[in-house]
């Protein structure tokens, strides 16, 4: 009989992820991938994470392993809202935080909660994959801000009401964005969070990297410029391990009950036990002796890949040397394509991401995206180093073959 | 200024669980709760958990804690499709399980790909309110299938073309069901899925009660009987721990891309320590040591429970002994409202939860769950004899005041 399945309209928009796609291809063995976004596993406290298991199991072994509240862990909760107040100037209270599977879940709410059919929201130019598939099956028109090295043009942003007239909201990532690696500097945020203000569309600030600052704190969020205004969403992937899923969302008090009916609906709640566990390990303050370690690692990653750069890459590549996260992004001179390249970069043994697949309209062809967390120092050099051949043999063909 | 957040328009048909509502008046200290759905944490198996935890720590620390594919964990997915062959009648492979966060995911994903606003979606009468919950945002129309103590009527899924057309899917819940506590026997599942089959619409079947069997296994899965039309929900919640939040769904291999790709929108993955934790515990046969004994601890329960009603309750009160699981389903003599009563009952300090909560539409006011998984049995023994109080109390009020 012929197929009984009616899929729903949203899932026509739905489509593999592109990187997903990647990642698979650069999973043979000996790839030295710089493609992923995935942190270095040095720098995930075992030792640390296998003692809580283990107390958390002896202490509370039933409250742990039961059913709990949608909400999340009272003292997780609590610590969140402590560390966003002491760390990025916002004045929030511990019931504003709701506790997801990661802060990709945070986004999957957000959407559920704010887009419908057609009503437009705003991203960054370019901008996190992961949001555009989370906010995808809800089907918003999604709309271009305009953008420069330091992040959104406030004008484009005060034009929004005749732009994209019913924006439902803004999706920031202030701190070293993925996949740019740029940072808003205090005069920015004050435009952007002001401009918002003024045109009456709200922001989502997704904060994944902002304690991976090398030289300089970032300094206060923007949620904490227009409070009212703001859904903030933390994680714990980077500085602490991606692997159990957690992150939280802070809401204002008006909005924080749908979007806790929303996490009910979508998964009861985020396991109790990893929430017990991570509160476990950071409790007593672990995050200030552990962060620095990983800040100091990746910088000098971000140094071995900035020196490869500029010792392997062709001239012409455009690029600035990022100030914290994971990432260096680079515009390829001018008749390269990243999508084309892909293939020939992975036969000689290296992966990138092509830049393309971070815009919601008229994607970059010439932006690639090099991830300098999860190789070593010397794997860096080796894989820029391959890189470099790749566009260098590139280009010479390129130029060898007279335009038609 | 103004509230600057327009919520969506699913949005307004979500609102707060009439269950986790009860729930927080419930948690006053010294109720009775026979309301929840919350598995007898003495069943939790802590020192194999705890074990697990410190293995895979120490053998696959950096695996374990690092980004995993939204797909799940290779050999979880292998044993759950050697489960469901061996003890459902099933003939799927390791490909078409996807690993999800609590089977409540798997409600959401299916929602997610399947319902469009208005598309109607067959429930049985009663049904699991979890899954209204999660359906709830993708806008569909809930059609009440008619139903009689062995489940739906094979009668009202034939007329689905006609009475509901365009179904996208029935929910069906055979075994021990949440909340009736009823079980489809062998020639009831052969009827509804014929009769599913002729009328094109496919099946998304829940079960995570099946192992929780007192007798008799209750027999081969509906996905069985027709595998092209039917998603399958499983769970670990009831025979491991809620508290990992670890379930899978089992799809035909044409809508499996989709449900994937829905699920590294919602949260990319579900944690691969938790999976790998759960496969360290049940890769050696564990489960089939440890379920017989949750069944022989919930048959006592059940018992207690049975016992109890018979000598407490009053005449006029409605139900069926369940043959597993974890409910009985009670219809209070005519003249009494289990939602009014509720209060009266948390006064005199026990809960249930109104079966009100488990329509789409036209509750019966006089319905109502108790749990008899959570307590001991002196404890429901206590517990009904206050109900029955509470009831007696009531009948004799009811019977006080003359009809106007």
């Amino acid at each position: 009989m012929s197929n009984p399945w009616t899929l729903a309209h949203r899932a026509a928009r739905m489509n593999p992820s592109i990187i997903r796609e990647i990642l698979k291809v650069t999973e043979k063995p000996g790839i030295l991938s710089m493609a992923g976004g995935l942190p270095s596993s040095d720098t995930f406290p075992v030792e640390e994470i296998k003692a809580a298991c283990a107390k958390v199991l002896t202490d509370n072994p039933r409250e742990s392993l039961q059913y709990a509240a949608s909400e999340g862990f009272a003292p997780l909760r609590e610590w969140a809202a402590a560390r966003v107040n002491a760390e990025l100037g916002m004045d929030v209270s511990p019931d504003q935080v709701l506790v997801t599977s990661g802060s990709q879940q945070g986004l999957d709410l957000v959407g559920k909660i704010l887009c419908d059919q057609g009503a437009p929201v705003a991203v960054e130019t370019p901008t996190y994959l992961g949001a555009l598939q989370a906010f995808t099956p809800y089907e918003p028109l999604f709309h271009s801000l305009a953008s420069d090295i330091n992040g959104p043009l406030p004008e484009a942003i005060a034009e929004l009401p005749r732009t994209a007239p019913g924006t439902r909201f803004m999706y920031l990532l202030p701190n070293f964005q993925n996949p740019t690696g740029r940072v808003m500097p205090a005069e920015r945020r004050d435009a952007v969070m002001a401009a918002a203000q003024a045109a009456g569309v709200p922001v989502v600030e997704d904060n994944p990297y902002g304690d991976l600052w090398f030289d300089e704190h970032p300094g206060a969020s923007l949620s904490s410029r227009w409070a009212e205004g703001s859904i903030y969403l933390g994680s714990f992937s980077k500085i602490l391990t991606p692997g159990f899923r957690l992150g939280y969302a802070i809401a204002p008090k008006a909005l924080y009950p749908k979007l806790l009916q929303a996490k009910q609906a979508a998964d009861l709640h985020t396991p109790g036990f990893n929430q017990r566990v991570v509160y476990e390990v950071i409790k007593d303050g672990f995050l200030d002796r552990h962060i620095p370690s990983i800040r100091a690692r990746y910088k000098a990653n971000r140094d071995a890949m900035a020196k490869a750069i500029k010792e392997h890459l062709p001239a012409g590549c455009e690029y600035a040397e990022p100030k914290g996260g994971m990432f260096f992004w680079i515009r390829l001179p001018e008749g390269l394509n990243a999508i084309e390249l892909l293939s020939l970069a992975v036969d000689a043994g290296i992966a990138f991401v092509p830049g393309a697949a971070f815009y919601a309209a008229n994607p970059d062809p010439r932006a690639l995206r090099l991830s300098f967390v999860t190789l070593t120092p010397d794997q860096i050099e080796k894989g820029v180093a391959i890189l470099g051949k790749v566009l260098h043999d590139a280009l010479n063909s390129t130029h060898a073959i007279p335009t038609p």
